[in-house]
């Protein structure tokens, strides 16, 4: 399935805002930067970086503009504010651009080391499970192989009847750290992006002795993308809309306002249990609107096609397969 | 800390039995080999491979015997049967060889994509903390990160007070599969090896919404080692004393043959949901003895030392800091 990209709208607005003036929400690099991942077409084992030009200017291939360069987000983040300020420049020089009908979008992060999710983190949605507000993170995980790209299918398994749709808004660390403090915490995030945090209800609520993993971790319940905007091309991520449609429906629309914990409180609470290193997605949660709290309940079938939508992020169309 | 190798007794004797008449016995490759990582005194960033001749007999550095071989387990094992036959033949012609006084071992896998844990799966365990025989398996999982070695000391985090010990059988996918038979199974593992799943019982039992996670994941919390005993050089995987020791005293004693989903049952179960990956990890469940359920409660403090011993696989042994 190919769908076109959108929302796009504010991409050219997102550079007279590169640097800001608070540094705690200076992001790593300063650097303002829609990054991707993607193949071209015949080629889906080549994986390659790019940076986006904007809606129909195409993207930078940057193996391609410096041979040097790595062929992933995961290396170009490990490399450091160096990797970002050299993508910035093949950016800014505009050669060896690449057509968006020429290429697959990938997922921009694959094969990190953690994908963490939180869960119960919107205050809109606690009032939907009528559940009390979590005086702290509710953290679990997907495993990296759930990851999948902005617009490829996601396969319903034959051991689930209760799949159901989450948008969220996911971020990136771009650098390692440990025991990370929350005013320090924004400088160790690359960027967000968009997430659909797919989940089997009935393997998450009701089979595996109530771990959550076996429901949310099945194979491509983890789109992301279009792209990883890196944090100084992005106004507030705490003030962005979030929607998600299935068939055409919103079904889930909110504000990224809602979140109980935030990106600073999550890196740094999470970051007190474990080492986080480049490439390492954290999903934020979701807002209402999700089928299981229906009367009654939706869950998804094969040919559903979900859209989630973040504000100044851009989109992740997936059918169901 | 360094500490001497043993259980080496039965190593010669492996290399009698290294072809089985059962086609479902049969690992990967069909070698009986004990691989290991390790870096050389001095050069800790420098990770290489090496199979063990035998206890005082040193292991054969892969990469010095070969070039062209790979540094890590996870890349020799993704060369599938070839890459164990040629390590089979640089420990046959028994060159490059370096002493185990020069070297020191690491966890045999590092980086995995998973490290899958299994909860409540021995018999004798349920029986300790009075719950009914599950009848499916219960999954959870740690992140890569938690992952150290062998004689590695372990970080006591300052945010737990109830570290637990859990020694278990762990055993490393060999190749990728996806929905895989349970008389296939075996096929998929490389081999076995030693693992303590430390548990901060605090957070695994009454805090992050019931999630084990953030309990089982801290830094260091997932000693491996000491080295990965293939498939063919275990006689019967599921019938192995299993001991856990703190500061000298036994506190586990069981035997495998009380696990109740037992390795292939594991692997089908598993890639029912996710596609495994050579270097996936896989921790079994734990017999009884760990300290919550002791009257009163025991909780490992700085300065003890945990040994975790298998027969025919060997012992980890780590102090608590």
């Amino acid at each position: 399935m190919r769908l076109p990209l959108r929302a796009f709208h504010t991409f050219r607005s997102l550079f007279s805002q590169k640097q800001t003036t608070n540094p705690q929400r200076r992001g790593l690099g300063g650097a303002a930067m829609r990054l991707v991942q993607f193949c071209r077409h015949g080629d889906r084992g080549g994986i390659r970086v790019g940076v986006e030009l904007g809606e129909g200017l195409g993207v930078v291939d940057l193996k391609a503009f410096d041979p040097t360069m790595p062929s992933t987000v995961r290396e170009l983040l490990e490399m450091g504010d160096q990797g970002l300020e050299r993508a910035q420049r093949a950016m800014t020089c505009g050669q060896s651009v690449v057509e968006h009908s020429d290429i697959w979008l990938l997922s921009p992060v694959l094969a990190p080391e953690k994908v963490v999710c939180v869960g119960i983190n919107y205050r809109d949605h606690c009032l939907e499970q009528n559940v009390p507000i979590p005086n702290e993170p509710v953290i679990f995980n997907k495993f990296p192989s759930a990851i999948t790209g902005p617009y490829d299918d996601i396969t319903l398994p034959s051991e689930s009847q209760e799949v159901d749709w989450e948008v969220e808004l996911a971020f990136v660390i771009g650098r390692r750290g440990k025991h990370i403090k929350e005013e320090d915490a924004l400088s160790y995030v690359a960027g967000f992006t968009v997430a659909n945090d797919f989940s089997a209800r009935d393997w998450q609520m009701k089979r595996n002795g109530n771990q959550w993993l076996l429901g949310k971790t099945f194979d491509s319940f983890c789109p992301l993308g279009p792209a990883l905007v890196t944090t100084d091309a992005v106004q507030d991520p705490h003030n962005l809309g979030i929607r998600c449609l299935v068939n055409g429906e919103t079904v889930q629309s909110s504000n990224t306002d809602q979140m109980i914990f935030k990106t600073a409180t999550l890196v740094a609470w999470v970051s007190k249990f474990v080492t986080l290193t480049p490439g390492d997605v954290f999903l934020t949660g979701t807002p209402p609107g999700v089928g299981v709290f229906r009367t009654p309940p939706v869950f998804l079938k094969k040919g559903d096609v979900v859209e989630c939508q973040i504000d100044q992020l851009g989109s992740i169309i997936n059918r169901v397969v």
